[in-house]
């Protein structure tokens, strides 16, 4: 049995303080040093990917430090707990089981009666069903017409992940010529959004996807609403149009107004859903079912990965690692990723909600509070776009923010224009390369307006190209990367209960049950 | 003449520590004291907007304490010397001239032997004028059809804000009927972006609008060469289908390569351009030069507002003082924006480069190092989607992250749904002032893990809707915040010194002039 114990309890976090700025980032980059940490602190990562970690403020024996501590945490020890079974979401008593949806890591887990691999794969093969009628015109719409667009009603994980990864992919798929459907979410319960995306699309051909797992999200039903007035306007039967994906107990499980319900269950947590039916019904329909399991596969082959008990052979343990590092050794508030890759463009908002909304909590498992700094806020933005934005406060502020890069060597198009001897994706390249080298070594200046002082840590994954593998594997690397975190922390990373709170009082606004300020502010809002 | 001096200076400045966790959040907001303070602790703003700062640890002895650190920085006189025209930007030498795009606050401001009010006017009705022959007609291509889209070709500040405010008006601008163009955008050096771009609009009847101050942005001219080469596959002359935004000293300027040129000048940061021919010439096509004129009304409009003295009525300065009130004093590192408005889904991606490039130093304004924080880390997302997502961090993780809300009484298309007794629109008015209070008071709970601890600082800057004069009135807003929090901190707010090292090190690389790890690190990228 592992023991789950408190990060300040543990004597190998204690050791790391005295390692603290033993590592001068600028002078071990610099020079032919440099070139051999480049060389030496890579990981390979599952699908082609590499993980990079020389421009991180770490030498040998901050790594050796790190080690004993993943082994007096017992972090692989720990996951083994989660993938076989464990009921590791405490707060809710429940098993966290995404990575069954993509994998089969140990023993096979029944729950309620059912082997939950098979439930998950059966889903999968529902949805994969289902998309190819879709798209072979043996499922239409009542006028015998095909469906060219799927539209995914749901908010948060429902939302951030699947629509990240669509967007990952859209172009490539186009240019591939596997782009089956086009892809559109509606998310925010602010009306505009509803009436904007229904504006732009086709309502008569569009396949609605309604996501909620209680089935019972504010958000979404009202949307729901919102989608079936159109439908109506337009003379159509919602029940013709929509489908739902949400848990087998909820009320929108066995209902005549959708076209067919697809299962999730308890244990996947929303912001750890992309792989199950919440990102796999919209991503079969608009990507098609084959390059949807290729997704899968790529994340399957990451989370296998995160079994290696060496820290050098798992890069989501040592990424873990060296981050709980950074944020409570060297004491940085915040971290921001930075893909060089405009498809990756809503992944760092993908990535915010999975990482704060995990680890950003003040008690452990057990419910009592801890006395260490816990979740970073995350932020992000596509390169080269940031370096004309942020970045100046990145360089040269009084903060350091440590860095995620993440570049593939081709882009997914592959068209590109020659400008003074180099494609445009030889320039995105050279950038990224050379900012990990600006924020680590620095440049002196007698003008101290131009000067840069380095010592910024940041990593990079490296990848040939952002395909269905890669992004799966990407994806299952910051799960994981989470996970170990949260492990480290010693917290319960599969609640929200803080999201509770926000949701109760607005009950009570829109019931006018309120008094006080929460009153007044409602009063300058006319609600 | 005014003084210069670092906020450390300031006697007023340390008077404020004696203050620190003077007020406890959670008891003022309670009870019939937080209605009270709700309806005192507001400021009006421009064009019918009001600044909330109810849920911010002050009181009136720390607002008092602030006033006097603004007379002591003489924040309003430093802003006068901005707009009378004297050299604020220190760095690069120049005039801080954006105000001057929409409005004559001071004196007439002469430089290189011109009116520069007179120019900024001059240049916005070329825009205009050239926007109408467009939408008559009678500038098209070369077939004689009109043009359907713009398609701005700029990064950065030539990017960001343009961008943020065509999505903020688009949905608007339709629901009144006004919609003259779709706008389109290409900002990353990733070749993945121009092509998507090209790959989803009309290019025959796309009319692209290159915006370079310089003329020779590395990303803008790379992408400016993939529309040339998509226009001549189409048999098309570029010169009739581009137009140029830059400065009359650049190569651009005076080119038969574009259909017109429209002109800024140094006097203006890229940051602050959107209400410059940078964000004129593409909102003036998209949404006609009328609306364009009703932004430009409303920046005018908050802009005088900045010029008061006493900070109750000097919105964009109590903002300023009381962030850095939460920055210095009270030690927060980071802030979110969060708009409860999916029409401002990219606002705060253009905060983040307004606040975070301006502030984001080291140096005083004379390039000496300071001794204290400076820009804080800023980051956004739309509400209800964020409390979807990170919130669980804001509420409950062990940092303290100010919150800066916006919200409107009224939706922008109007298409609305009743569920449950309520439209989505109170819907989301009620979620934001929950939200609020949530922060503000938390709750109590024996079970830790539904603890909510509170004092969590917020503001909201409540409208009746998001309007062209309202949406001038919050850029300029923050903008002049910007502005005064650079004056506290005695930095240079208007160059960006921190973006140069990685241009000039991505030349080395793709110029194979590197050694070491940069060497290293281009070879895996095999550049």
């Amino acid at each position: 049995m592992v023991q789950w114990k408190n990060l300040d309890t543990l004597s190998t976090y204690h050791a790391l303080f005295d390692l603290k700025e033993s590592v001068d980032l600028k002078s071990v980059m610099s020079g032919e040093n440099g070139a051999k940490r480049v060389a030496e602190y890579s990981v390979p990562m599952a699908c082609g990917l590499a993980y990079n970690f020389a421009p991180k403020q770490v030498d040998d024996k901050v790594l050796d430090g790190l080690a004993a501590l993943a082994e007096e945490a017992e972090l692989t020890d720990k996951y083994a707990e989660l993938y076989n079974g464990a009921v590791i979401n405490t707060g809710e008593k429940r098993l966290v089981l995404h990575q069954l949806t993509r994998g089969q890591l140990g023993n096979d887990v029944i729950a309620d009666g059912v082997n939950k691999r098979e439930f998950y794969v059966s889903q999968q093969k529902k949805a994969a069903e289902f998309a190819r009628k879709v798209h072979a015109g043996e499922i239409t719409n009542a006028a015998g017409e095909k469906f060219t667009t799927a539209v995914q009603i749901g908010i948060g994980g429902s939302d951030l992940g699947p629509r990240a990864l669509y967007i990952a992919l859209e172009n490539w798929a186009k240019a591939n010529n596997t782009l089956k459907m086009e892809a559109k979410f509606i998310s925010n319960v602010d009306p505009d959004d509803a009436a904007a995306v229904l504006g732009s699309i086709d309502v008569a051909h569009s396949l609605f996807i309604l996501v909620s797992k209680s089935g019972t999200t504010l958000e979404t039903l009202t949307n729901e609403s919102f989608v079936k007035d159109a439908l109506e306007k337009l003379g159509l039967d919602p029940a013709d149009h929509m489908v739902a994906v949400t848990s087998e107990t909820s009320p929108l499980a066995k209902n005549s107004g959708y076209l067919a319900a697809f299962f999730m269950d308890d244990y996947i947590g929303g912001r750890y859903s992309s792989t199950s039916a919440v990102g796999g019904v919209v991503l079969s329909l608009a990507l098609g079912p084959d390059i949807y399991a290729r997704i899968l596969d790529g994340a399957a082959a990451s989370d296998k990965l995160a079994t290696n008990k060496d820290i050098r052979k798992n890069p989501a343990m040592l990424d873990a690692l060296i981050g709980v590092y950074e944020r409570n050794v060297l004491g940085y508030p915040a971290t921001a990723v930075l893909p060089y890759s405009q498809a990756l463009s809503r992944f760092p908002a993908h990535l915010q909600q999975a990482d704060m909304e995990s680890n950003g909590k003040s008690v452990n498992r057990f419910g009592e509070p801890v006395n260490y700094q816990t979740g970073p806020v995350l932020f992000g933005e596509p390169g080269t776009n940031g370096q004309h934005s942020f970045y100046q406060l990145l360089h040269q502020g009084t903060s350091i923010v440590p860095l995620q890069f993440i570049g593939f060597k081709d882009s997914q198009i592959g068209t590109d224009v020659v400008i003074e001897g180099s494609t445009s994706q030889k320039k995105l390249c050279a950038n990224v390369v050379a900012q990990i080298i600006a924020f680590a070594c620095g440049k002196d200046d007698d003008d101290k307006n131009k000067y840069f002082e380095g010592g910024r840590p940041s990593s990079i994954i490296i990848g040939e190209q952002l395909n269905p593998e890669s992004l799966g594997s990407l994806l299952s690397h910051f799960e994981n990367k989470i996970m170990f975190q949260g492990f480290l922390w010693n917290l319960n990373s599969f609640d929200q209960e803080g999201v509770q709170l926000g949701k109760l009082l607005a009950k009570r606004v829109l019931a006018h049950e309120t008094d006080g300020a929460l009153k007044a502010l409602a009063d300058l809002f006319e609600i």
